[in-house]
Parts: C-alpha cells; structure tokens; sequence
C-alpha cells in the first residue's frame, strides 16, 4: 500500500493511493481515519490525485541517519577509505522535512549545498534493541529521502547538524510504500537527475548492493542507541555522485518502486 | 513564575509552582490549563508538592546544543585551544529527555560516561532569524540540563548523536524558571556534585562569564540554523569539571536559583 499525507481543497489527511499511474496520476484518495500505524481504518472521503498536493509523508518526531555508509562516497566527500571512516550516526531535525515539490531554501552563508539521494525507512512501532532478524516487525514501509548537505559548513562546523539540519534540508516522499517486498532492498537503484541551466544530467546512480551496512543491521544499530517511535524516519546513507544544486536546478531522486522526489531550489 | 511537569494521583498535568522553599518542599503545584506558552490559564486544580512528582518539564521537538562553549572544556576534552575548536552546534533526540530523580541509564557498551551541567533555554514561541537584542522575545525561561556524554563513543562516532543522545542522556528540569531577571545571567555559578561510594565531590564549579557565546548570541545562532518551535531547548554548553559517572553513582548539577537536577545513575 502506498501512503502519504495530501493537502485537499478542505484540508490535510491521511491516505492510501489506489489505481493510478506509477507517478501517481490518476490515483484514488482514500482517507485514513487518524494515523496510518497499524491496521488503517478508511472514512470514506475520497479526492483524486489530481485535486490534491502531497506533503511529507510523515512528520518524524526524529530523524536518524547513517553517515558514510556506501564506500564510493566516503572517497569523494572526505577522500578516506571506509575502513579509516566507518559508516556513524547523526541526526536532522524535524524542523528541515519538507514534501515533494516543496523548495529546498539556500540561505547565501550555506555555501557548497548537495544533494544526497537515499532510500529511507519510515519506523512503524515504539521499539528498542530490535534484533536483525526482526526488522520488518517495525518498520512501516519505505520512501525516499534528500540528506541536503552543505559541504562547507560541514568542515567548518566537525558535527553536521547544522550542515544537514537548516529548514528544508529533508526532503521527503513521496509517499511511503508499506509492502517490504516491493523490490529487492539488497538490489535497489538510487539515481539522482539534476536539471541546471534547463538541462538534466544523472549525478547518482547507484544501487543498495554498495551499502556497507544492511538495512537489517541499521535497524538493530538505530534501535541499540535511540528508542524509535512511530513516524522516526532512518536515512540509510548517500552513494556517490553528490554534487552542488544552486537556485534556480531541480533535484529529482529516483528509486524504482517508490518514485521520484523531485524539488526545486530557491534562494533564502 | 516556576512551571513544571508533573505526575500527580490522576495523571500528568503542567503546573505553576507556588510559595515554598527553594527546593519546592512545600509549593503549591496550581494547574496550567493546556500548554504553559503564552499567559497560562489555571484550571483551579491544585495539589502540594509532596504529593506530586516531577517529570521532565518540557517535552522538546527538539534539543540543540552548544557544544565547545567553555574554553576551560574545550582543553579538558579535546586537549585543544577553543580558537582551535570554536563552539560547534549538535543535537540531541527527543527520546533522551528525562526528568528530576529519573534514572541515568548506562548501556555496557557506553564507556567512559560523563555529566555535562549546563544552563538551558526553553523557547516560548516559533521564531525563526531572531536578532540577538530580540532574544528575550522567544524565551519561554531558564532550567537546567545534564548533557550526558559517551566520551568513547563521542571520539569513535565522529559525530556526537550517539554518545550524547542515548536514551536518558538528557535530563532535564527540574522546572522552568520564566522571569528572565532571575539572576545575572551573565554570572550565573554552575556546578555538578558527584556522589560516589557515599562521598560528595564537587567536580564542575564554574560560572556563565566563561561562555564564549553569549545567551543572545547563541539564540541568534541557533535561529539562523533552525526553526525553532514552543518548548525546544538549547542547551548552553559545558563548563570544565566533567567527569566519569558509574552505575551507583548520583549526580546533582545546581545553578543558583534554578535549583538543583539529581539523577542516579543505573546499569542498563
């Protein structure tokens, strides 16, 4: 099942997509009564895609993510290998989600600002010390997000809150996808277009097989350290081919199975 | 005005803190209506405070911390001058946050774990850009926080969430103080009692003057960085003094006219 949160001509809900192109078009919106954990109940207020705006699918009361954790990337961004950085932990506040579409806002001090497309997984159940082997018992589904970084108030600060924290850096979407086996996460493409100057190039294009650490032994790793509830979103760590989106460029990161996130970028 | 969080014989409520000593044995506990932002309403509910207890008296969307604010902590921890490391800004998770008398949880696998007694601002309005002579405009008021810290952990990971935002590793409290005046926040005492093996030691004795940023200056920073939302906490960073705590130990981190935040420290 595909879940996201929509802005529709009365409000903002909860639904399921049903139908519909892979893109979404054409899709029907189910509304889900309260929260999408568990078993959801429907209302029976439908819109179409057509008549509603997605946001972030979720609002994380955190949101975790592994730093370093495809090797190709370690080279280029900190020019080590990944024995002498093994993959770490830090964390984006909530405050820097935004949905599909919505602008990824450059204040002109954040200089050097990346993209960083990755496969994300959305936490479905209060939990701690989850086991590897019982990591889909937590999780309600995946989707993909956009670990914006500036480049250079990451040097500048040694820890990258601010870096990967200001408003907006958090793209997220669009929608989660629920179904664990809608591909297979150990062979799972991750691309990256930009279009810059009205022209697209594909920067990323990677695959989760280059992950250092699985996503099995990331839950059990994430719930080690933080209690996760409900909505925490994991952000499983960039591949290669990060590189600087100005105002003005469009990020598109695609996963197949989950779609595309797509943000402008705009001047602060 | 004092407000805090507590438990009471029918459930949780936010409260004011009247009359009373300076450690609350014998305040009246009146009940806020709602949330404590804005002019509180009271509900006409009271009950003394030996009758309640204390919980963690914010429950903050987000912790950001100062790290690296004391020149004096810079050199105990980094063994380095503070124009080497300037003061760098971290986050906490939400799940770390505990209250007054709850227990400090140390995993086996966290060594070397270590109190931090800082000064902590709570925000009292959404704000985003504020001008540090504004400052006072978006403070909700003052309480104390122990940024507990993993330091093995801290230098493994690089990055500081893990070893500073294990769950418990943020106590917090024990109430908000919210008149801005009371005292001189610019020589303010800050200090940490250890208790171990039945002994007291007093190992932090420093004062606010030490801070390299100002309070006005780090609101200004950190609302450059981050929306920042009603009961998110700063934390204002560290003086020198810090040291190991085992299980059995108990902590007392006291700032004149805060009061004192205690929490024992148990094996987890």
């Amino acid at each position: 099942m595909r879940i996201s949160r929509i802005a529709h001509p009365e409000g903002m809900a909860f639904v399921a997509l049903e139908g519909g192109e892979a893109d979404g078009t054409g899709a029907t919106c189910r509304e889900i009564a309260g929260h999408p954990f568990g078993e959801p109940e429907f209302t029976g207020r439908t819109w179409s895609f057509d008549e509603v705006r997605l946001l972030a699918p979720i609002l994380p009361s955190k949101v975790v993510a592994v730093g370093r954790n495809y090797a190709d990337h370690v080279k280029e961004v900190f020019n080590k290998s990944a024995e002498h950085l093994p993959p770490t932990l830090f964390l984006k506040p909530p405050t820097a989600v935004v949905g599909p579409g919505a602008p990824i806002r450059k204040p002109e001090w954040a200089t050097r600002v990346e993209f960083e497309g990755e496969l994300a997984i959305v936490i479905g159940k209060p939990c701690k010390d989850v086991k590897r082997d019982d990591w889909k018992s937590v999780v309600l589904g995946f989707t993909i997000v956009n670990d914006v970084s500036s480049r250079d108030l990451q040097f500048a600060d040694g820890q990258w809150s601010r870096a990967k924290g200001l408003d907006s850096f958090c793209p997220l979407g669009p929608w989660i996808e629920t179904d664990p086996d809608f591909a297979d996460l150990t062979d799972l493409p991750i691309k990256a277009h930009l279009t810059h100057d009205g022209e697209t190039e594909t920067k990323q294009d990677s695959n989760s097989n280059q992950m250092i650490k699985s996503i099995p032994e990331i839950v059990e790793w994430v719930s080690q350290a933080f209690t996760l509830l409900p909505g925490d979103v994991i952000c499983t760590g960039s591949p290669a081919g990060t590189a600087e989106m100005v105002p003005g460029d469009t990020i598109d990161v695609e996963i197949p199975g989950l779609g595309h996130l797509v943000n402008p970028v705009e001047a602060y």
